[in-house]
This record gives structure tokens, C-alpha cells and sequence, in this order.
């Protein structure tokens, strides 16, 4: 991951919030506008004490970062879940083609439904069920597979019970030793963990009662505050509210962005079909055989 | 999960805490107007340092915020253990009908046990145990056994024990190998770790001299706070008064209502009954015989 | 578990720390009085600067917080170990008593010793070791084996050494299968592992130099407090350091409360012995057997 | 880990990030001095309230220690992983030596392989790919497999897959009973997952709207402060907006360094040819032949 | 672990970081003392805006807090691989014991091997190599084999290699079940793990631009103190800064001290020589027999 400059970050817009919080942006500050005429014009001094004021306003930060911190908490998670998918899925992979059956047809099937279940993942989490959503299977599993697949009322678990199948198969014919078989067994079932992870975070959002409230601070806050400051800050009013605005809808509006990290709509969403494709390269790539083994001893 | 905008959320009232601490709020407020009167009338001037005062007020916002934050841990501990439920439930019926005897009266009452765990966790944790509070489960495992049901000291752990019974029915009719067993007993095992973590957090509340002094500071705090500002706040004493007790009785209140995820009387409750519902489809589905694979050479 | 109301949690003294903490509030306020008398006798002003006095409070409020959160973190760890130890006692229960011999002696045996080792956990984390004290484990496993064990140079282990010997009469016996008591020697060294847990937490105080440091510049910050303040706020000098001495204190004297979760002789210690009777029950109930099941077809 | 004096480190230039930010503070300083001298000369007084501004300030502040915190976080997680390669690689290697064949040769290619693991992921998470970039590992396997690992499209999963193929032939010999296989198996999965997640460090930045969004705020805060505190500053302004500037841009450069503990490029990069060394070192220890252990008995 | 009340701790000097910061403490007092009198001789105000300063102050708190806290959590995480270290080795000998050769010798070398492991991490962390440095060994291994562990390359592996071979003896002699083995192993693995976190903990510091950066904040800040409180503190200037010195020099010496827990020249490093004696105890007490079970039935 390349890291741009200073400079650049600060002045680039792709992948900033900024434009879907301009509008409330530009109404508080509108608001700002008219409250500091209003006061201006009947001559009204409200002495609203601003000490207090401020204290609200880092009661309000505070658990405005907070909610980020929850939302970039569950973003990493998502991460770390679809790491673990990368991880299970060499593993599982690994098992099999090492220790499993020779035979070429099983190693073929077997790597490929591997292969198959990340991108299955992808598309159940995306909701993308129908058959040209995810055509692109077909290059995995073959036509008539991926037309089963959108039939299926939960795509990822019909993959792990091709690949059980697969794994039963293998054993029963005395293809791989039942050891061998416990460790494919134990990564197979720590591939539907993870996938039950990100299940949880999809339908999980934050409680309820806590995301309102905070959304209803926040606009008690900035409705008030040019009410609170017109006195000492006069025309330069609608500027402070402005720049205190800014961050304050901007944070809540990233731990919204946050909150989803597989829909393509969202902001920062993970890259799960960039991931998905390694996943499927290095799969396939097992499939090739080693050339013998040069001892130490033995190379030039 | 579908989030509302920004303004839907602002105005909503339901899933919101503000009706049950109106009383709290309306009485502080009241008090603060009592003060200004009094203090009017009177015409003292108490000098009180108000400095020092929002310096407690800090410490009990800090607190208050770190309290509601352990609340949200609790919570998502909760949904993160019946995330568990769910793919312990997914896993352990995949191994039995997979791995397991193809007699087809065992693979059902296999599935229809796994499948009620669930269901018999929610009722347990919500302290449901006469026959017309847990009869949807005569659905999954008919009518005499959940009568059983409702007798036993502990529905989840008798759910438990008939898969334990039929799990072992198999491998002692070497219908399931033992190799197959260990990760089906390891699953089962890990079934009651998640029971055992949600009765943890149902049975533990926050540590109660933690609590009892949270909201005798914040009654403390807000009992000074009109006389600590009347001389600089005068008139609009009640109001100020007003929008620093909203936002500290709200935040005491959700920390309280995050306590017990569970019950039903509580905001933000989980989805128990939608979890379970979903885990009884997963499940059954399982139950249906897989079509032979198309390898990909073959697919059209 | 039952919340109560707000106003009563307000007024509530039982479970408080307040008692524990009179003693030095009292002597904080005493001697605010004595400096205002003091300062206003000889008519000194002192001119220190109250802005940087409260920054110096806020690191102490931050510290006081952070230590307040790592005792709670303990204490609740420590909740999550007993939980453990119900989850593995339930477990190890379950898998000996449903695959292991059906010989009515050795189960009874094998269900006892299992639903001793909490108990005897508990009299141990509390150093409880004579006979006396340790006379209620006589229900769980007879007299004459609650003497040898309040003669045992460490109660639980002897409690598992006995499970252990139980385990490996029946593998010998051929009737308790290999596979089966993987998962059940898996459980016992799980059970030992939350002890040790346990054992940790009680032998570890906060590291010295952090809860010394805190009480020290807790002190030092209470002591000159009165001397800042007194030429802002007159009269209320000792109200004022009554309203910051008090949660500070407070706080002070929960992190020390929280810091043993298992000694009765604090506030908030856990429930220990009702942990244990609930397990007890659990277990020595499963002893109890099954009806054969009826299937979801044949009920009516 | 030696630590130096507190006077050596407050002057240590080396491995510290000032150098890297030293454009962007004399930019700053050099802005506040044009605004100085600009309302000096139209002698304009803004009357801007500085206390919101503080206020600001306060959630950059913020907001930048946890962006710090989260990529000390990340940088510790990588370090938690590379000490889970060591212990991996050294338990995969005494499970072999200890339980596996006593053919000679088989030992040395495992120890080898086994040894060649963590500078394989080292090269490969720096993107060194060439043969001259990986020389030093022809010292471990021998140039023939060095440069055939050059090739490979994924050098660590080569290597474990030699890995897996001397367990394999061993297995297979009936040199390795398959309940040795069992334990080396876990481990040499436990290697995977471990370098996945260093891979999933490497390849995810901080979520990019967070940290566009930290730098932006930091630049518009830094941009008006001088026209903030010139009115009540003067002539020092220069010098304040130097004191403010310099830790919040040495933070924000600090996260940014965190963020990939790989590089050599970066400050703090971890040092992994040190690591990788110790481990070849370990393992290749372990293939000399232990001397017969004199019992306690019987020693002097 | 017994806690002292109150006012001990408070005047308490043993375990304090108070000497070592001392000289620094009078060196920043002295300069406050000289800034201050310069001023006054010269009649100089700089009015210098104390507000951003005390923001600075607070950043600057902050991050010390904060790496205390991550201070804290390394001291936390060794005191708990240790607890994991007497699980393990508690675990490791109860299966040996229990399960393995009834044979007498060889149970006490197993017995004995295992013992020495926790005293051998705890030299080899303290780097403690020579025979006169490690003579305590001699009474759990012998002179003989303490002679050879000195000379190893690496302890500890040496006694895990030891116990390794131990174990493999007994199960080609077929006195140890290849199931026993099986957790046996996996109890060793462990053992090396939690070896491996302590030495991550001791060899990491740390990240160096953190550290050093939070150091010269430190010192710029409190350079500047007295200048930016001399105008409105007067004579008392030296007074503030010593206030204000006091906790923060202590808290970054505390950060220091907590970092390397293994040292005994640290304060607070963790007593690792009784936890090794404690094991010690506890697995050489566990070679006695147990006498015949009395069953609850027949005890009187």
C-alpha cells in the first residue's frame, strides 16, 4: 500500500465525506447566518454562559469518537474475518492437494470449490444472488454449478457441503488417511466461523437507542450554538459554526460509512473481490506439481 | 441493515430512551428554576467557582461515557456469542449429516435437536419455561418432547444431551466414525462455552458500587448545578440546566437498558426470535439430499 | 438480575463506598476550613494560578479513571474465569456421564468429584483450608475425603488428580472409548487453566509504583487544592473541596475494592459459593437418566 | 533492550521523526508570521473566540492519539505475529526432530525447510522477489531451490509445501506416527495463518476516509490558528503556532511511520533479518544429538 | 496480596519512582526559579497565551497516560504468560504423572525436567548463563545436567528437548497411550509459546520515534512553563512548575520502569523466582500417590 503525501491528502475529494455531509453542513451554517441578524438587528444580548456549552460540546466529541472507534473497530474485524477466509482456505487447499487423493479429477473438483467459496462469501454478503450477478463463478465451478448456486437459499454453505462431500469422498476410498482428514475437517469449520463473522457484522448495527441519541445531540448542539456564541463572536458567527460543524458531522457521518464494510455503496469498503481473485490464484496454483526436492548437500 | 438518514434519525422517537428519563429530566429542571427564583428574590450572589464545578462535571461525563461503553462491550459480547450459536449450530449439523448414518429417521432427529438448541437458549435466558411460552418448539421437536421440555431444570442443557445421546447412538452402530465424532463433540462442547458466556452476562451486573455511585454523583452534580451557574446563567438557569441533564440522565439511562440484552422490556434487545428462526431454516435445509456434482470439464 | 429504580440507586447506602471513605473526606474538608480561616485571618492572597491547578486534577481524574477501569477489567475477567469453570464443569460432566461406563458406582464417583472442584476452587482462591471451613464439600464427597483434602497441599489439584484417575480407570476398563477422552482430558486442563486464571488475578496486585504513585499525587493534589482556590471562592473553600474530594476518593477506594474479586471482606467480591451450588446441581442432575426419545413423527 | 538516559533521548536526533515534517512546520510558523504581520499593519482585530477554537483543537487532538494508538496497534500485532512465527517454527521443528526419522538426510532438508520459513515471508512481505534480493537464503536451501523459489508466484507457500512434503514421505515411510503428523500438522497451519495476517497488515491501510479526513482538519485548525490567537498573542504568534504545530504534525507522521512495520523504508520497521536469523540459528541447533541425560539420582 | 491503607501508601518511599526522577525534578524547579527572577530584574511580560499552552500540556498528558497504559498492558500480558507457564507445566506433569509409566525413575526425571523449565526461562530471560548464576537448578536436574544446561545455546529448549525425549520414550515403550501423547504435546507446545511471548516482551521496546518523540515534548514543554506563567503566577512560579513536573516526569518513568517486567533491577518486576519455586513444589508434590478413592457412599 503506497501512502500519498501530506499535501495530497489534505486537498484530495475521492473517498472523502465531505459531499455527503454538505448539505447539512451548509444548513447549520445558514442557520448560524440568520440567528447572528436576528440578534443583530433587535439588539438582544442573551449571555448564554459558553463555558457550559463547550463542556456539552466534549461530552459530545467524546462520544463521537467513541462511535468511530466502534465503527473502525468493526471495520478491522471484517478485515480480520476475511483474513481468516484467506488463511483457511490455502490451508484447506494445502491438506487436500498434499495429503489427499492423486487423482487428477478429485484434485481439479476439490481446488475448485476451495477456490470458490470466497467469492460465494462475497456475493452473499453484497445480497447478489440472481445468475448474472455472479457469472463469474462459472470460470470457477463451471455453467451448470453457478445455476445451482443462485438457486440455493445460502450459497457459501451449499460450497462447504460440495467440499464435506469432496472430503468424504476422499476418505471413504481410503484416499486420505483419517489424521489428514481431521486438520482439512477443522479448517473447513473455521471457514464457516468466519463467515458467520461477517454475517454478524452485516446485520448487526450499532444499538439502536445509542446511534439516535447521539444524531439527536448533535443537532441540539449546533442548533444552539450560534444562539450561545452570537454575543461574544458577532459577525464571524456563521464561520465558527462552520468550522465547528465540519469535523462534528464529518465524524458522525464516517462512523456511519463504517458501519458496512462489504457494501459497494460504501465509502472504505473492503476490497473482497480483489481478495477473493488471490485467493482463487493461489488455489489454482497448488494444483501444479513440485519438481523434486535438491538436497543442500547436493545443489551447486 | 438499512440506516435512515440523518434527518429521520434527529426526530425519531421510537427505540429511543428519552420517554423513560422525562420524569428525571422535567424534576431537575423545575429544581433549576426553583433556584433562579429563589436566588432572585433573595438577591444572593454565592460566587460559587464554576471552573471547579465543570471540572467535575468532566469526571463524571469521563465516567459516564466509560460506563456506557462497557454497556455496548456487554451487548456485543452478547451478539457476538449468539453469532457463535449460530455457526456452532451450522457446523455440528453439517458434520452429523454429512458424516453421519444416511438412516433417514436419525438424520431428522439429529437436525430437529440441533435446530431447537437455539430456540431453547432464547426461552432460557428470558426465564420462559411453561408449556405455553415455549410452544412454537413443538414445531421442531413435537409436541411430547417439548412437554419434557418444560419439566427439565435446564432446557438447553436436556436439548444438549439428547444430541449427545444421538451422536453416540451413531458411533456405536459405526454409523460415525470416531474421527468425525471428535470434531461433532468439539462443536457440541463449544454450543454450551456460548450458553454458559450468555448466562455470564445475563447473571453478572456491573460491579454495584460502580454503579450506585455513577448516578449518586450525577444526582450530586446536577443537584449544585443551577446554584453554580444562577449567577452568571440567570434567567435561562432552567434551560442550561436542561440541556446538560439531557444528555448525562440519557447516557446513564442507555448504559442501564444495555445492561440485560435479552429481555424483551428492554430497548436494544437482541433479535433472539429472528436468529433462531434463521438457524432452524439453515438447519432443516441441511436435511435435503445434494444433487450429484457437475465437475467443471462437464459444465456446459 | 433486578435493576432498581434511579432514586433508589441514588439514596441506596448498602454496597456503597461511602462508609470506607468518611473517614479522609472528612479530614480533606477540615482542613479547607482551617485554610480559609487561615487565609482570611492574615488576609493573604496567594494568586496561584487555578488554571493549571485543574490541569493538574485532570491527569489525576484521567489516571484515577483509567486505574478504576483496569480494576474493573480484573474483576470482570475474573467473572469470565468462574464462568469457565461452570462451562468446563458442565462439559466434563456431560461427555464422562453419557459416553463414559454405565456402572452406577463410578458414575456417581465421576459426578461428584467433577461438581467438587469448584467449591474447593472457591475455598482456595479465599485460603480457606481447615476442616471446619471446608465441612459443606462433605455433601459433594463424604467426610472422610473432605479431611484428606483440607490436608492436601492444594485442594483443587488433588480434586482433579482424582478426576484424572477416574478417567484413566475407565479408558483401561475399555469403557470409556480413546476418542472420548481426548475431549474429555481437553476439558480438565481447560479447568485447570481458569484456576491458574484465578490464582493470577489474586496473586498480581496493580503493578506498586502506578497505585502508590496515584494515592501520592492524589494527596499532594487534595492538600494544596484549598490554597488554590481559596481566593476565588471565600467561604465555600471546604464545600468545594467536600464536592472534588469526594469522587476523587471514591473512585480511589472502588479501584482498590475491585482489585480482589474473591475475598468476601470486599464490596462487590462475586458470588462465588452460589456459582458453585448452581454447578453442583447441574451436574449431580445429569446423573439422572434420559427417557428414550420420542421422535417428531410419533408425537401427537 | 537497553534504554538510554532522559536527557540522551529528549536530544537524540536519530530515529526520529522531526526531520520528516520539517517542511510542514516552517510552513506553518512562516504563515503565522504573514498573519501577524498583516493585521499589524491594517491594525485589524478579529475578535475571533478562541475558546471554540481550543475546543477544535481538542478533538483533533484526539482524534490523532487514537490514530496514533490504532498504528501502534497495528505495529504490535505484526510484532505478536512474527513472535508467533518463531514459536511456530520452533516447536514445527522440534516435532520433527525429536518424534520424526533419524535418517540423516530427512533431517537436515526438514530442519532446512523448516529454517528458510520466516526470511522467505520476510523477502516476500518486502516485495524482494529477484534472486540477487533472496542470495542469503541459498545458504539455507541451497542455490538450485533459491532460485527456484525466486520463481515461485508466492515464496512462503513453497516452502511450506516442502515442508508438508517431508512430513508426507515421512508419514508414509511409517516414520512419523500420525499422531506426531497431528501436532507438526497444526503447527506448520498455525506458520499460515500467522504470515496471513501479516499479509493483511501490509496490504490494509487505515481506512482512507479516516485518515484524509485527520489531515484535512489538521491543515484547515493549523491554517486559521494564527488568525485565532493573533489578536491576544502579538508579536509570539509565530512561536505558539510553532509549539502547537510541531506535536500534532510529529503525531500525525508518527501514525503514518506505524502504519507498515515491514518496510525498511519506515522508522521503527521491525527487524526481521535479526528475527529470521535467531530462528535458523534455533532450528539448526536443534539437529545435534542431545547426550544421554544423567538422572539427579545419580549426578554428583 | 494484602493492600495497605490509605495514608501508608501515601507516605510510602520503598517501590516509588520518586529518587529516580528527583534530579530531574530540581533541575526544571531551579530553571522556573532563574526564569522567574529574570523577568522580575528586567520588568518583562511577554504575555504569552496560556490557554493554547495548558492544550499542549494536555496533549502531552495524554499521550503519557497513554503509554503508561501500554506500558501496563506489556507488564499485564508477561504476568500472564507466566500464569500460562504454571497451567502448562502444572497440566504437563498431572498428564504424565497420571497417564504415563508407572516406572519410578522415570517419573522422577519427567517430574523434575518439567519442574526446571519455569527456572530455566526465568535465567535465560534475565540472561543469567554461568554455573554460579543458575546453581539452584542443580537441585532439580542435578550438578551434572546444570552444568550442561549452561553451556546450552538456549536453556530452555534444552529442558522442552529433555521432556520431549522423555515422553517419546514412554510411548515407544508403549507406557503412554498415543492419545495421552497427544495432549501430553500439545501442553509443550504451549509451554514454548508462552516462553516465546516473554522473550517478544523483553526484545521489543517500545517504538522508538514514540518514545523519543513523547520525551522532547516533555522537555520543550516544561522548558517553557515558567516562561508562559511567570506574568500571572509571580514568586510562586517555581512552585507551579514543581506541581506540575512532578506527576509528569513520574509518569514517564513509571512508562520506563514497566517496560521490562523480567528485570530484577526494575522496579516491579514481576517475582518470577517464587512462581518457579511454586511450581516446582506443586509438580514435585504430584509424584506421591494418591491413596484409594473412599466413594461418598461408604464415608462416614
Amino acid at each position: 500500500m503506497i501512502r500519498e503525501g501530506f499535501w495530497t491528502e489534505v486537498f484530495k475529494l475521492q473517498g472523502s465525506v465531505t459531499p455527503y455531509i454538505a448539505g447539512r453542513l451548509i444548513a447549520f451554517t445558514l442557520f448560524g447566518a440568520c440567528a447572528y441578524f436576528f440578534f443583530d438587528i433587535f439588539k438582544i444580548h442573551n449571555g448564554l454562559a459558553t463555558a457550559h456549552y463547550e463542556y456539552i460540546g466534549a461530552v459530545l466529541a467524546l462520544l463521537l469518537v467513541m462511535r468511530t472507534n466502534a465503527g473502525y473497530d468493526r471495520w478491522y474485524e471484517a478485515r480480520k474475518l476475511w483474513g481468516g477466509i484467506v488463511n483457511q482456505s490455502r490451508n484447506l487447499a494445502q491438506i487436500g492437494l498434499i495429503y489427499g487423493p492423486q487423482d487428477r479429477k478429485w484434485r481439479e473438483a476439490y481446488a475448485r470449490w476451495v477456490a470458490a467459496f470466497s467469492r460465494s462469501c462475497c456475493h452473499s454478503l453484497r445480497d447478489e444472488k440472481k445468475y448474472n450477478e455472479i457469472a463469474q463463478l462459472a470460470e470457477t465451478v463451471g455453467v451448470e454449478e453457478t445455476r445451482r448456486l443462485s438457486d440455493a437459499n445460502h450459497m457459501p454453505m451449499y460450497v462447504v457441503r460440495r467440499v464435506g462431500e469432496l472430503l468424504k469422498e476422499a476418505v471413504e476410498k481410503d484416499d486420505l488417511d483419517r489424521f489428514y482428514f481431521l486438520q482439512a475437517e477443522a479448517e473447513r469449520a473455521r471457514l464457516i466461523d468466519h463467515l458467520g463473522g461477517c454475517e454478524r457484522i452485516l446485520k448487526t448495527p450499532l444499538a439502536a437507542a445509542f446511534s439516535i441519541k447521539i444524531r439527536r445531540f448533535l443537532f441540539l448542539y449546533l442548533l444552539f450554538l450560534p444562539i450561545a456564541i452570537v454575543d461574544a463572536a458577532g459577525m464571524i458567527t456563521p464561520l465558527i459554526v462552520f468550522l465547528v460543524a465540519y469535523p462534528l458531522l464529518a465524524l458522525d457521518q464516517i462512523g456511519v460509512e463504517l458501519e458496512n464494510p462489504f457494501s459497494k455503496s460504501r465509502l472504505n469498503h473492503l476490497p473482497l473481490d480483489q481478495i477473493s481473485d488471490n485467493i482463487r490464484s493461489n488455489v489454482l496454483a497448488s494444483l501444479e506439481d513440485l519438481e523434486p526436492l535438491v538436497p543442500y548437500a547436493e545443489s551447486p
